[in-house]
């Protein structure tokens, strides 16, 4: 079962960090706060202009995003834990190469 | 008795989900947190644009629906409880298929 | 006397439920909750537009509606109990077919 | 000395129900709930449109108003108390003939 | 020395209501509830529309005004006490003769 | 070193009012109330329109400009206090010659 | 690691200023209040008009900028902590220059 968002709504898969502390202990993800990294899994069918129609989102499924930590609203699908929240909530795309380059869209 | 509801809005009917424990016992609704998964029984006539005409809704009846817990305005006809919600409301469609093909509308 | 609302405003009368107890007694209307059907006895002459068009309302007279339990502003007029509301609060028209049609307008 | 309101504002005269006991006593004026009616007694050149263009209003002078309680200011001109608001303050007009007629603005 | 208001700002100069009781006394001004008339001396260059126009305001320096209590910020120009507000905030003007005619503007 | 402003944000510079009492004390500026005039030292590029195009501002380096006493956010540069506040703060511009010519821009 | 911002979003990158005490003990950053300077490190690929095209940014990368000390959210990219905010918020460029130059955009 998948979620397909309505308009300008992505689903995002939280990316569960792993924490050792020093000593190589493994903290299990419920005693860490949450990170607020993910990956894009699904993504809305655009933007609703003023003028009726749908600008196709920024975000495409893959990217890695960083969000805040109240962003969205979470959802269980088969017992997955997602989140949905809004392109606008989401603050920016990590990538590998230099961030400053401009992306047309 | 069926409801028509105005503009951007529909009608969700909850899927109530059936509860069991691990020991067998079933848990009658009532106890149990309310599901926030419905299906779209009835949609708006569309939603009005600032230009006055009216853009046809994303959602169609018999989609099966996600949406937070506080959403619409809970109704009663004949007898059968119905949530009045404005499609905005709605936060993602289940489907069966990967949810990531962009539907255009 | 009749008010001829401005706009997108309506005139709706609420549709007074007869109560019965299962043992046949009639509780008068101001024992019990407030209904929250209604009937639409007057529409105001269309929502103003940006552009300074007016735009007709979907609803009509004698539309059978559901609205909210605190909707719309109570008027009295030659001793009959009114309420004055925008169509945007209306959230649905009850209807005796299928309410899956999309009414064009 | 009179009063012209500027763009979509109106003033109102409250129209001051005389008030009866059943036992033929008049109760004064302010020992009784102020009347929500009035009687348009000028309006304003018109509402200001996005484009600059100025809409005439649909009330008129003369029209019989009714307005919520706590709607508009109250000015007091040669002695005279009255009310300056909004046309989207008032709630419709009322009129002898039936209200259902839709009036082209 | 001279405020040039900006947009759709005015400068209003308070109309001061000679105070005299029954007995003659004559309240000084500090003792009495401030007016709420003034008159017109400055208008700004015209409201800012959405395309980037400015249009003229209704009001014209000379304009005896009506505005509520609160309107308006209270500056103090080469000794004198003048009020800064935006066209919006005043109700009305005063004029001698019937204010039922439209000003076409 | 100068602050650019962005869009229609202005640069501004308090001027201080040399305060003297009757007796001839001067009280220095910590103790006084400060002042709510300024000069613009620097303008932005424009008030940025929904059509994206850039309006140029209607205050000019130079201009002596009254604004209120919490507008603005206060920023020191090179030891120098400034406000950085929207042209839409500024309640006017003080001139010499009379206020009531329309500037047309 | 790098972040590319979303729309009108930027990267900046506190400048952290060396604070040293009249008698030469230099304070950590840590004790003292965090400044709000910062450098541009990356910019969105414009701000969303209501036509749905996108205007770029102003800012540029390596910009020197001011900001609120509460704007902005603070992310952690390989250790390294940096602020996501929306052009918006920021209040102006420092330069070297006179900053009443108009910047065309």
């Amino acid at each position: 079962m998948q979620i397909r968002p309505l308009y300008d709504r992505v689903i995002v898969k939280r990316i569960e960090a792993q924490r050792t502390t020093a000593s190589g202990i493994v903290i299990p993800d419920s005693a860490a706060e949450k990170p607020e990294q993910g990956e894009i899994v699904a993504v809305g069918s655009g933007r609703l202009l003023q003028d009726g129609t749908l600008r196709p989102l920024q975000l495409e499924v893959g990217d890695r995003v960083l969000f805040g930590k109240y962003a969205g609203q979470t959802v269980k699908v088969d017992g997955e834990e997602l989140l949905v929240m809004r392109e606008e909530d989401v603050m920016g795309v990590l990538e590998a190469d230099a961030g400053t380059t401009r992306k047309a869209a």
